[in-house]
């Protein structure tokens, strides 16, 4: 029965405990002190001032306020490749102990080579095969479990960390910006639902109902513990391009006045919300510091990828439109909170 | 930039801002009037108490406080037949005057004719046919607006009265007494979301994140005025039954602690529910009040239905599994707020 104040703002903050309910702490010092003074800062301070103060003639009802942002390549790195492939290919040799046939069928052999080369060439069609062998077949809960396991394990290569140390200081800083001010903070993603949500309320302060991403097919059955759901091989929602779109409408059922991305996968999402009524923001990360982070693009002229194209015709698309180019180089003074 | 506490609390509370935060105001009167004394009384008052109560062993984290309630016959009157295919039924007038071709084709001619019991005859096949062509084929936004406006319009033939006033005044209280002790509330609906959307709000105090529902694939088009996003006659989420459970997985994220439903559809979500660890509270209404809404059963010797169907085997596995069974006859002191 009992309730405390304070409980309601945790959860409504998405369980950051140390915001200031108010924003009152922040009215004062700066609350992006990894972004650099200049337009992309500028242009959140901004649309907050826009939509949430109350005499503004954009001033946005707090129920209203909804912010998208995507998640790889844009709240955490995603080179060389997402992450969750990595997993997928950590997984391989898991599976291989249940099912030794497999070891010696493609593309399961090249995978437990570790031939990293050779893992890179494999084709989309291989791909999907260890997606679906290592993300489909077992219940939620274990999967869950699994995926817990592996992220408290696992080293990135190049940094010799946790991936989710891997997530950009800058934009944590935006998310707990925008939360004092009461929007909801919502991550729409091409990567798994079900493995971003294992991490987004701890290392975001994102929970589980505002992680909008792909998700297969669940199939209810009965174990011996009662009943479970079984992720099946299908795609119940591919949560990219338009895709995005449709899980938006799907799982907030509101137009975002807010969205953030860095490629092509992201070009619906911020048409949309930049499409609504007032004033909205829509902004994309340019990598472009190859010292500090990875460097890509083909935009700008920046190296062709396979990984999270930023094309120039997306370039155009945001100079046109008026969506904020984010240069990692120039706009953020750091890239990690362990920098 | 400004924020108050009280919009913080009328957010998170659904929008209805009569409900004290800290429940001060229910402590002391009776926060369920309409229901009677008695063991599902009972229940509820023990299950709040169980969950909320911080010195309890079952005691619930506020981020976790999740109850789902089906809608059609659980939170408003689903018969004869369901309010949104009465809305379908409507509309086909609407459409013959955009595709006059379709009043002397079957079964828009059965439906244009009003004649109810031909109307009650139609096969699936049929009904497929009618919904498909008024639900879909339209944007979001348009369709949005041709429900508000029929839902304004439209009046019960029995009751005299709008849809919207067929709501129980008990569960209304039951949402209202959840909510001031922190549960969030979530429809968990078969009916389609679009359409439970349109009043879901101002009916039952539940914002649009928090309406699970039957939805159809979307298609992202660009119109005159930008990006549209066009209802296509293909579904995303059949959400009944076990699909009940798969949109709860996909929206929620969570496993509920409190369930209510009336009808064999909602026999996943109830089990599901009461098959998760700790406290947790399943709850079935029985139709068997004739005189003040409508008897239908079977169970318990009710009449036979074909709209929802509450059978002797769901009501065995109540029975057996501690669900409690709410007998509007008995437990309920009023049905309606105009009552």
């Amino acid at each position: 029965m009992e309730l405390r104040r304070r409980e309601f703002a945790a959860l409504l903050l998405g369980g950051a405990a140390a915001i200031s309910l108010a924003g009152q702490a922040n009215a004062e010092s700066d609350p992006l002190p990894s972004w650099n003074a200049g337009p992309a800062k500028d242009a959140i301070v901004k649309f907050v001032h826009a939509t949430t103060d109350a005499a503004s003639p954009s001033f946005v009802r707090l129920a209203d306020r909804i912010a998208t942002f995507d998640q790889d390549g844009t709240l955490w790195v995603e080179h060389p490749i997402y992450t969750q492939l990595v997993y997928c290919f950590d997984r391989v040799q898991a599976l291989v102990k249940v099912k030794p046939e497999l070891a010696n069928a493609e593309p399961f052999r090249t995978v437990l080579t570790g031939d990293r080369e050779a893992i890179a060439r494999l084709g989309l069609e291989q791909l999907i095969k260890v997606v679906a062998a290592t993300l489909t077949g077992m219940d939620v809960d274990t999967f869950r479990d699994e995926v817990a396991k592996w992220i408290a394990e696992a080293r990135d290569p190049r940094w010799k960390r946790p991936y989710t140390d891997l997530v950009y200081a800058p934009q944590i800083e935006l998310l707990k910006y925008l939360r004092s001010v009461g929007y909801r903070t919502y991550i729409v993603t091409g990567g798994g639902q079900g493995f971003v949500r294992v991490y987004s309320e701890r290392v975001y302060g994102i929970p589980p109902e505002q992680v909008v991403g792909t998700a297969g097919a669940l199939s209810f059955q009965y174990g011996a513990k009662g009943p479970v759901l079984i992720k099946e091989p299908k795609l119940l929602l591919n949560d990219d391009n338009a895709g995005k779109v449709e899980g938006i409408n799907f799982m907030i059922g509101r137009r975002p006045y807010f969205a953030f991305g860095n490629s092509t996968g992201d070009r619906q999402m911020l048409e949309y919300t930049k499409a609504g009524a007032g004033f909205r923001l829509a902004m994309l990360v340019l990598h472009d510091d190859g010292r500090r982070e990875y460097s890509y693009g083909p935009a700008q002229g920046l190296p062709e990828t396979k990984v999270g194209r930023f094309t120039p015709e997306l370039y155009d698309e945001a100079t046109k439109d008026g969506w904020i180019v984010v240069s990692m180089k120039n706009d953020w003074n750091r890239i990690f909170a362990f920098d």
